[in-house]
């Protein structure tokens, strides 16, 4: 059983309630914050959950203060939930000390590697113990579906995040109903931020990279909605460790359909993300309430 | 003439174009930067300048990253203008040691009082130097108004930036066609933030603050246009620092037209500003483009 998420602040926003939490992590052995959006749907019924993973360096924060996400959440009646990007403040010698490594990269994916492996359980806490931790403390929505009752919920994110939603996905077809992407990091396996971090979380033996790179998932398992991934042309990340068409490749081999926008100047900023955004609520609220019957 | 804005960073947002620049300001002797948003339809033709104020502790980079205000400025067509809140590392002893004075501080006064005299022009900055520097290097809309032509230009803000819209529209009613707040600094005479300041830059004198007092200033000039102040309810400043009843009642006694809204719940953060940016994008576009003819 979680123990309660304590609150520690609130706003007001788009007529909904915005509020930060941290809780005792069972899965990260730690102390772990996160953000909850409650559209003002969820003061009369319950709603579906839409998760958001956030890249590298970002915290709870980073989505809810920038990417103007609420407005379309309040418009569709979604609960937004953003978890921290890792552990913090473990002990762990160096876990500051590299931006793509450590606090704030945690890359959602569960470490098996010491000393990580004592907290670093990212991809565990994502897809069990945060699910389970909304739905015991907030108005989730759940729905019958296929004669089994399940909460009603989606998951995107951003490069690393796009990556984390990605796996998060394709590793648990019938917990996630939708699933997009802003500029995902979309073949860690092949790129110097996903090949350092699974060196030191998983270790060299490259099987077991396979089960958090989605290019490589995709050709195992299949979603049946389309993922919408949005990538901007000027990303300064886009060749080198995004890879974009790798994940399109793999799609086509697999038979996945797949929305891939390459939007013509776009960075990799939150400004690029907030210039979409409304698209990516859309097609979630789009699935998430269509299957409400 | 003024040298040259230097662009640091540009990022494409909701199809226009976000930069940030430096340039040597005459006015504050000293590096200054700001933000500049072109919506796409600047690539066409003039557009009209909204210039945005920001408030105590903010930079020119925060109402541009949460604000979400690019999304209604490229629907409109309005180019948005952020400057810094004052000059920077100017040397003077304790500039960074109070949030409410100094760096972060500048409360869009000129400073009469040594040391601050010789940087802290932030009113001269934004009324005259600023204006003169977008429409030298930006497509700024002139209109003939009465027979001048001038730039088609208004401008808002928040907290100490929403004091500051307020002073620079009432003292300057011929240059700013509209104005509005997001709970405003409203009688800064009365309040310990104003008085604060106005002590250490101004000095003692009153009659000298009276011209940086919005509730001051309404009585003796009044704007044709109404102005819109947004303030929540539930903002922690509300009756210490920003009093905007004070304000009311001036412009009660002075007949200008004030759209006064509080708003139930909200608070002093972003997350209140962005629910409503698109109110107030909305007034300044209705003004800006009304008198279009």
């Amino acid at each position: 059983m979680s123990n309660s998420p304590k609150l520690l602040s609130e706003h007001t926003c788009f007529g909904g309630t915005l509020g930060f939490y941290s809780h005792l992590s069972q899965a990260c052995n730690s102390e772990m914050k996160l953000a909850v959006y409650l559209p003002p749907q969820a003061a009369l019924e319950p709603v579906p959950v839409l998760y958001f993973l956030s890249g590298l360096t970002c915290t709870q924060e980073n989505f809810m203060a920038k990417a103007g996400a609420q407005r379309y959440a309040a418009e569709h009646g979604l609960m937004l939930v953003v978890p921290d990007t890792s552990p913090r403040d473990t002990g762990i010698p160096g876990e500051d000390d590299d931006w793509t490594l450590g606090s704030g990269a945690g890359f959602y994916i569960d470490a098996m590697i010491a000393p990580w492996n004592q907290y670093y359980q990212m991809y565990s806490y994502v897809v069990k113990e945060l699910p389970d931790l909304i739905a015991a403390h907030f108005p989730v929505r759940r729905d019958r579906v296929e004669g089994r009752e399940q909460v009603c919920q989606g998951i995107f994110g951003h490069s690393m995040g796009g990556h984390g939603a990605l796996i998060c996905a394709l590793r648990n077809p019938h917990q996630y109903r939708s699933v997009s992407a802003f500029a995902p990091i979309c073949a860690p396996s092949q790129c110097p931020w996903g090949q350092h971090v699974f060196t030191q979380y998983l270790g060299t033996d490259l099987t077991t990279w396979n089960a958090y790179d989605a290019s490589e998932l995709v050709l195992h398992q299949q979603l049946p909605q389309p993922i919408l991934i949005d990538q901007g042309s000027a990303d300064q990340f886009l060749d080198a460790q995004l890879m974009p068409h790798v994940f399109e490749q793999a799609c086509h081999q697999a038979g996945q359909p797949l929305t891939l926008r390459i939007q013509p100047r776009y960075d990799h900023s939150y400004y690029f993300i907030a210039t979409f955004i409304a698209d990516h609520i859309e097609h979630h609220a789009a699935i998430l309430y269509g299957q409400k019957q």
